[in-house]
């Protein structure tokens, strides 16, 4: 084993830089190590890039005393390398799934399943408070209870959507909607997660699945993989066209997956009494929330970092086909052009991207 | 029988009247009519009698050209004086409790239990899209689906909560908080509807019962049936307070009981990750939604209008001592100081009153 | 209309008779006349026949001195022809679902959704209490809670599927088996309600759906309307085969759509800890229940009488495709061979028969 | 540290003896070592004792080859003695309680929060797989997620029937049971569990609580903590009195406590339509289920194991004095007297105990 690897580092603000970087080595007795096959970039990524988490040097700093730049990224299929005294469920030479959720199994959160807010140092730290997987290697904490073994059949490259995206849409958006057979849904942003929704709401056989975005091309996916309906609010009045496809009712379950007001303010005018809101984006502002109107209207809105506890299931449907994620996926990159793979995915619309598998 | 009575009638913003009515006629087959026994008068009513709902005067001028006043009230008790042909349930000589929802028992939401919804003319009517309850008699329709008969042994003072302060502390607060044995709760506001949720959160034995209002009687009638804890904001930093008193974690619930932006705010400061913001207060203005910090707290925040379909079960557990409700009731009148009725419970804070009876 | 009609009566065990009968009228101001287009029998229809239901003279006796035969059949669509006073939601000459159960709509346990058991003289009564469906016409009571409009564009011979064996399948077997993505589901029984099972099960993406069965034909339809896998008990070891299928773990929930001990028997021994049995078969004895292995098990065993409460729910998975019900139908005759139906039927096996249709 | 200790072993069918053994060691990386300071004896002891465990033996024997007894007991409050490298949430002096129950936190099961059934070797395993409490030391495994810090303000004889009876009671009792405000609930066997459950039922506020017991003792205990009527079903029919105290409805929970067949008849009779049969009561003969009566009732039927997942919440309820389970302890003893204790214990009707507190 080298010493040093490649790693897409974010240092601050706009500068994130392919660099040479150390090779990570077992720190608590349950940390694996690592070798990673595949990875991919999250949308969070492109935030911190941007600068949205400054808490990454802040903390950094508060702990450490500096901050040498974080490697970024929480996704990915890899072999496991090393294995640290206390970890019983994997072995060297595993081909594992990794969590963008770690947990302690222990703490009152987990103990709850709200694994996103483990108290014991877990929750999502991949690329954020610790070095992530857009490396060579990474150091995985409390292995035990944040993998999954890869299983024999699975496709490799729709195993990385198990790490984040499709649970995150699953449960976030699906079940805190509380999607259920004859529901009608509308889901507000075509996005790789808007696009995870929809594809794990089918799960649930609602009957009317209508995708609403501003762009033509992911419209056109979303009515290939299952939506009923689309709308583009750029051409239409969304609010009035929901209404009308729903019998001027509106729909139980409206999901948030874009993070901006616009996207906000659809949801909470197409949702019928009795409804959910479930937002999924990630939102940089607060948003008004028409409560003169919707004090009466019996709803239940729902935010939510993933806890990834229906990953084991996502799993298992995607080895029969019911979810055909793979779909998801629009463009691959080798590891040396990680470079060129984040300018891709920064540039989704134009490059008709969706999700991007980087291969080592 | 007597050909009019009397009635304190809403008939336009600031402008409400005790006068001579029409007595109520029996209209449709499920009709009764009933003489009423006991009535009070909600925070709603004032909120009407403030203007703050106009659509009564539209909605009838929408639907009979003209409007000529309306009735107002929605709770009380009363003796059914005449009684519908296709009404099963009930008979002349039964003494009812009024239901502040009426429902068709038919319908889409009627099925779901989401009567205060019912698509068939039902939901809240009663003082509002219909003549109400203050008045010596009231026509209400539905009326197998819209009273309760009054249990023996039940005090009938008490029984008057049940219209509508007590199913709506319990079902919008309480349940909809999904208030459990262990959890830390805060309630915000301290009025009719606000000990309502401090006693019926009772039912489940949560841990903490923070109660936060700026009357300092109110806070102290919440010390004496209940709250472990009081906060007066204009006293001190509410949300440091609840952090302090929760271990820094925050409470599983907060319920928001009075419906302005300075409490929905308290509100969303002091929810811990996972937990439930339940909205019971009765808003007249957006809020500003802090969904930039709280979309990764794994919140569900809950509005609504109550469906009394807890009611029974209230009014077992009032029977058997759970549920001190006389304790809610500060004053008395008889029906002929209605408006003395009305400007006490309007100076409600000057006239240290909670609920006041209203007798015949 | 005319002042007679031919019915199939039960007057006695082993005693039906396909003879003329009084055309009904209207009794109560809730009531409906509908004139049949399509009806079909129910294995509780052979049950009766077979004598088990002597509860049927006795209550009549009970109530009217006498007993002088029951039309049988609670299942069907017809026209409405005749429409009582107090009735809203329909009109004279809509086409609609007969629901098996009737209901009130007001009392404690129509409150609660458990329609079947309806306090008011609601429940199962068609063909049971009340003459039934197997008649040129019927009364129905409670109509307003009692019918489905015919929705445009639903195929009328999956309709009749409506009335009781979609939603008994779906209600007690699948909602009561708490089916959830994931799962690994047994269903010990291949008959109407066993496919039924099947079929809506599959609205919640289960992982298995094993069918066990003795018959091969009905296996080989259970394997081509997505049973993942099949055991014939008659052949090999049922136990030992679902443990084998599902890596020595037994089932999340197994369904028992028989009603004898040996099939109960079977699911109480593949159901794996923590998991559910759900009781839909319809017992004339009483079973051993092996509580001395099952006490540790944490296991919910569910029995129940369907309530309809999804019946609208499975009528637009129908109209969707989600549920391609007609295939659950093998035979068809005109009313008039009504006593042909009932034999074909009773020897489903030799015929290989599921469900029969028979026309106006 | 001595090399030996004291402990209650079992070695056979009416076999224990009150002998010295060696004091535990640390094993695994996640155990602790406990010096034990309070315990007690449960009726599963006894049971063990009287030879309905000889799968103690067998799986000693496949395991190791020899069975040279094992120490008994799965209860108790403890200071920690020694810490094994991966125990993160404990250290040495630490006063904790152990649970009954074991678990890895990390597997298919207890990621279900179903521990009772850890598939890593955890559930119940002290005093049963291996060595348990009624020693002087006892080595805990899974110590991170098998103990509890004991609460300051909490009385240390309570904090003991946090160890089994009163999670016991609480989690497959009342919760199975699904206790409701405004319930009737009857709980048959008013031994410590049945005990346990009518003191947890009451966080939930239901309005009838019917005790059912031979022992006019224990129904005189039942009577003074909470129960509202008793039954002694050696001097009157059971059944029908509970039907006549329910207005002849029956009563929305039944909890089997003792693990007869008559008590489960009693049970099985006893449950409204839509009702809960919770069974508590350990097994040693399968009982007969009258499905041919309760098919159509739409009953659930639960049984099993604690998960412990509510001892955190029940500490709580305890601190708080809402839960007064000091009252279920009858009788102290010194560790020395352990053979006198379980003398008892076994005779715990001509005794009056109910349980007893064994110190060190």
């Amino acid at each position: 084993m080298r010493n040093t690897m490649k790693a897409m580092v974010y240092y601050g603000e706009n500068d994130i830089r392919f660099v040479d970087r150390p090779v990570p080595e077992l720190l608590d007795p349950d940390d694996v190590i690592i070798r990673m096959t595949k990875t991919t970039i999250c949308g969070t990524d492109l935030g911190i890039w941007k600068g949205k988490n400054p808490e990454i040097q802040l903390v950094s700093r508060q702990k450490t005393g500096h901050f040498s730049g974080r490697i970024l990224g929480h996704e990915g299929v890899g072999i496991i390398d090393q294995v640290g005294p206390a970890v019983k469920n994997f072995k060297k030479g595993d081909k594992v799934i990794i969590s963008c959720i770690s947990r302690c199994g222990t703490c009152e959160n987990c103990q709850k399943k709200l694994y996103s807010h483990c108290l014991n140092g877990g929750g999502w730290i991949l690329g954020y408070m610790i070095d992530g997987t857009q490396a060579e290697y990474v150091r995985v904490p409390f292995a035990d209870n944040s993998l999954f073994m890869l299983p024999s059949g699975l496709d490799e490259d729709a195993a990385v959507m198990l790490s984040d995206a499709l649970p995150t849409a699953h449960e976030i958006g699906v079940q805190n909607g509380n999607i259920k057979p004859g529901d009608s849904v509308a889901i507000v942003g075509a996005g790789p997660v808007g696009i995870g929704c929809l594809l794990t709401a089918q799960l649930y056989s609602p009957f009317q699945l209508i995708m609403i975005d501003v762009d033509e091309n992911r419209l056109a996916m979303a009515a290939s993989i299952g939506a009923t309906e689309t709308i583009n609010p750029s051409q239409e009045d969304a609010v009035a066209k929901v209404r009308q496809l729903t019998g001027e009712r509106g729909v139980d379950c409206a999901i948030e997956a874009v993070g901006i007001e616009a996207t906000w303010n659809i949801c909470q005018q197409i949702v019928k009494e009795g409804g959910h809101l479930a937002n999924v984006g990630v939102h940089g502002k607060p948003v008004s929330f028409a409560i003169d109107k919707l004090w009466i209207k019996n709803l239940t809105v729902t935010t939510g970092l993933v806890n990834t506890n229906t990953t084991a299931m996502l799993m298992k449907s995607c080895c029969t086909g019911k979810l055909p994620i793979d779909q998801l996926i629009t463009h691959h990159f080798h590891f040396d052009e990680m470079e060129q793979a984040y300018d891709v995915f920064k540039h989704a619309a134009d490059q008709k991207a969706m999700k991007v598998i980087v291969e080592y």
